[in-house]
């Protein structure tokens, strides 16, 4: 198998290429009786959409969500909903100057290393593209997630070396969708806005973080050993295109502290909940979830396609010159957000259902 | 099931809690045919061992590996290779005074609330003690991608704030187990050494962070969506009890760069073979091996066990104050070393047998 | 997950039901740099397809594959092949007066005891109609085996009390496709043609049994526990609608012989190879393929579908009538033998795969 | 993988061979809670155990299943419990008469051609030993599935040609443990037996046919497409040494019957209950157990080894002779019963941790 399937019983399976004929999607595994809402399905797509602003590529792409199986009566059926998105555009365009050389810092080589052969006509399956069959799965397992009461709301904390430096908890996350950087601090949306228009007008890329809240989840679902819950979240987050590093809790700033600063204390609060008085655990103690807030925080590097001429080598191993077009993305930020929001939802609608049988 | 199966194709399965009879994995999918050094198993325990050095717990486990399936004079048969670890001493103890408290930063809380009782006698299925069962089945992973000619190096990078502070490739990463830390440049093995023995001595613990570098690695390996080879890396890293991030390549520092300043350009070596002029890529390129060394960075917390008290509750949501005790460790980063070893070569023994089937 | 994935190595996922808006199947794992030929694919759809002949059900379906991702320039790119197969005519039709009816022997009372609620159009998931992903699939499956020069296939055996009463080696197998019935034996042909065009006018239904003949697979695939070669095959086919049993070499009545009779002797052919004098064991010794011919039977129950009243209960547990009515096939046999060959196709392709990591 | 683990959320992984040292299982996904009783579990071995009677082979095994985790004060704890039983005597004897010989109708000639080489000191890994781990893990799913109401009898139906010729409903299913044989049918079982001697003492052997019927079963278990209830019962069941037939409710013989015949109507009983007028579907229609009484058969080949001179050939492909030796099994029937029942018992345990998941 290539490894296109995630989840072991919300089982999500996508296929598709950036430049073939579409892209699908097929969930096996959610439970029968759900509501679907197919524009929820849709106002997600959306917010992955190339071209939804003026800090993202303006490339067209279609990303109508065809719902073939799956529900019936506007309930989920228990039975496999299969998803699929044509592509809008699949002219035959004349590939040749660029189609047997491997672009910098692009899966051209790796690919051809692996397969024999590629698809030369854009990324193929290493295309970003193939995400949008992982927003429409996501949003149906965010529905599922929101039955429970569950909440995830990703947005950008960091764009190049500009940070809100502040935690989740001091932030209006109602805010994220506010701008479109979507990050849900104004003061350092305009920053990153302004410094997103620069990078773009120089020919370049740039990266940052995206950090992850999920509010809602029950204490005991994660599994104690290699499943555990934030390897899983992790996995999942460092498989998006770009994606370079995942901490979640106290993370990398944490190995700095002692023990006895990091420990969060236990208590029990007024309504009888057990809570812990610090939340540097993220959420998260031993794999298993115990009732607080999820977070985690994820690195995106900068783009690799650029406007600017670039040495490689072809398949032939000859020395040449790759010089950028086309519309790409400076920053992968502001898409980033809803495929992160998505691939929590996997990782969490699987969880859930696992977490059915803790007990007899 | 609770998640306690790791690999595809390279399929590791375990079982054994701390205080229990005794811990086991199965290894199904090792190809027939591997020279089985036994002894190089037990090496590799030896470097997770309790009591190797004064830096660590000075606990007593068994560590003793006993094969009891899959190889026949001296090569693996291709069946399932079985081995069991016996725990040294099953005692019954009393534990009346902890047996419902929750530990700060345990899993104590989060294993009740998932499957209604737990083993109260020590961490139980999410000790540490679990890991054992990983190294000796990463030792058979190791010898397997030895026979390819692959190598994979952990060493302590970070201890606290003290840094190495150099690039790997800077570094003899043959002087990884020439000091207790664990930490290839002397110098700050040195300091971090002291620094560990003051923690202890305060009865507290420190964090830090494990570098890990893999070379021999051909251009391949790896699946171009969810199984991507450095997500599979992040999720078996993050398995690791206590860690709490992971990043590869240029990691979150590569975010604040240009894409012109990330790329990694191509070019032909004088032997003919394609190579990348710089590695922010870490080696992967599209989930996909490029042939450059692999390397990565996992963070650990401080361990949650201190010698303090500590406020917590009890199972009945009662304020209670946990004492510590015991013979702990008070910086987990130099026994992590072989266990970060052990998962990575349980990721690559794993995508080096699906690389098999890239190609018809 | 509702178990529509089939496979380990060569995964197929499957969704889609009779009255939605369309099937599809997701083949992933299917190694890069096969040659596919999709009208290959078409004429086994054309095989399995209602109204092919006059003693089948005369109802229209919609049978064209359209492969939307996976291939590149005629050649398989290693990622994964999405098929979709549009549904002709999902018009609202009048439901009403079956729609809480449990027909007999048919899957509504367990579809609604498991999901809660069902698609009453028709058979839904459980609908014969889903098995035309299985052949897309599956025909892939086929020409990944022909290009290793292994050949599949399946005929009808029995119909009713109807038997060729011959072994498969006394048969010409490239007979089978020359009549409706598809029984390589014209005599018995004729005479189950004559049966099925009978039961029909009867408005009943008759069962039987296919063979499936498979030369060309190697010694060495299939596992020796749990995945068994004759396991996998037997799952695979039990799958299949209506299939009520499985038996592979000399099956049920192989049990009254002795073991002296039933053993097949080895010896060295001229061109050296091993080989057994006879094949009692269908090609297969401790799930492992011998090289000889694998052959099995399945046994085929009569369509649950007649054209007479039956007593039944609707759904609030009151007595009802069913009355048969629509275009159904008298005999399910004839469709049912291109759905063994992709079956059986599938579990090769997969065992194929997985016998390229038997050694080092 | 070698396919050595059964089961998705009920999942038991094998390890051992017939001379090694040992062998294990793991049961991984036994939810939390379960009384576990040790001694059953010995009971079920002892039904499995060589030497209980004059009938089967007079080897003598070590059968002490030895718990190392996964339960803590006589309850499942949720993790996975690890087993293993050794082997009782693993002295080296003198082989080298026997070493490169392929014993007819043995997996000697498969293995080697898999995996190069192969354990010539007995079957190895192709050995009914093994079914010694599946023995004691079903009986932990036995126990699982008793909790919930659940009975599963198997008993011996036909040796060689002597059958009961009575439906499991005529027989009274108390008196299988009644006789060697384990026949409940008295008269047949003093039939059987007599043959079974006779069969010894010609030094040959002899196959038969084991039925099982499973009561308790709710309506809702099993999945609609590639896992179907009998799907999964079928391959566990083939995966057993020797089997070489299934088949559930009317099996080969309903292939005879019209549809009119065949169908099982509904009604409502007294109680309320969805119930069918008769039982050919076996428990399962659509895949999905119906609630009535699941009955299956299973065809076991004569075994193999017999104490007759035959035809082989050795490891070089030269004529020898292989000469019969050692205590094998006249008929293999009596111990296939608990191995039968080990077998139904995974699946079903299995399918019930799905049907969790149906709905929402």
């Amino acid at each position: 198998m290539s490894g296109s399937t995630h989840g072991t019983l919300f089982r999500v399976t996508t296929f598709g290429e950036s430049h073939g004929i579409g892209l699908g999607v097929t969930i096996d595994g959610c439970p029968a009786g759900l509501d679907l809402d197919v524009e929820a399905i849709q106002r997600e797509m959306a917010r992955r959409r190339p071209g939804q602003s003026k800090i993202v590529t303006q490339r067209q792409e279609g990303d109508l969500v065809e719902i073939l199986s799956g529900t019936f009566e506007g309930k989920t059926t228990g039975t496999p909903i299969g998803m699929v998105i044509y592509n809008q555009d699949q002219r035959s365009k004349d590939y040749s100057h660029i189609h047997d050389k491997y672009r910098p810092s692009h899966a051209d080589y790796t690919f051809t290393a692996k397969y024999g052969h590629r698809d030369y006509r854009g990324g193929g399956r290493s295309s970003a593209r193939e995400t949008a069959a992982r927003v429409a799965a996501g949003a149906v397992a965010q529905q599922l997630l929101a039955s429970l009461g569950i909440k995830i709301r990703s947005y950008v904390d960091q764009v190049g070396a500009i940070q809100t430096g502040k935690d989740h908890g001091a932030l209006d996350l109602s805010l994220i969708d506010s701008n479109d950087v979507r990050c849900p601090d104004p003061a350092a949306a305009a920053e990153m806005e302004t410094k997103i228009l620069e990078v773009r007008k120089a020919g370049d890329t740039i990266g940052g973080v995206v950090k992850c809240v999920i509010s809602g989840v029950p204490a005991g679902w994660g599994e104690p050993v290699f499943d555990k819950l934030h390897a899983d979240l992790g996995k999942a987050v460092l498989s998006i295109n770009a994606c370079k590093g995942f901490e979640y809790g106290s993370g990398f700033a944490g190995v700095s502290l002692r023990g006895s600063e990091h420990n969060d204390a236990f208590y029990t609060d007024e309504a009888g909940n057990t809570r812990t008085r610090t939340n540097r655990s993220g959420g998260i103690q031993g794999g298993i979830s115990n009732g607080e807030d999820i977070y985690f925080r994820a690195a995106f590097k900068p783009v690799a396609t650029i406007i600017t001429d670039q040495e490689s080598i072809n398949e032939s191993g000859e020395r040449v010159t790759v010089t950028g077009k086309g519309r790409h993305d400076p920053c992968v930020l502001p898409r980033a957000v809803p495929i992160v929001d998505a691939m929590a939802a996997l990782v969490l609608a699987d969880h859930f259902l696992r977490s059915r049988n803790n007990r007899l």
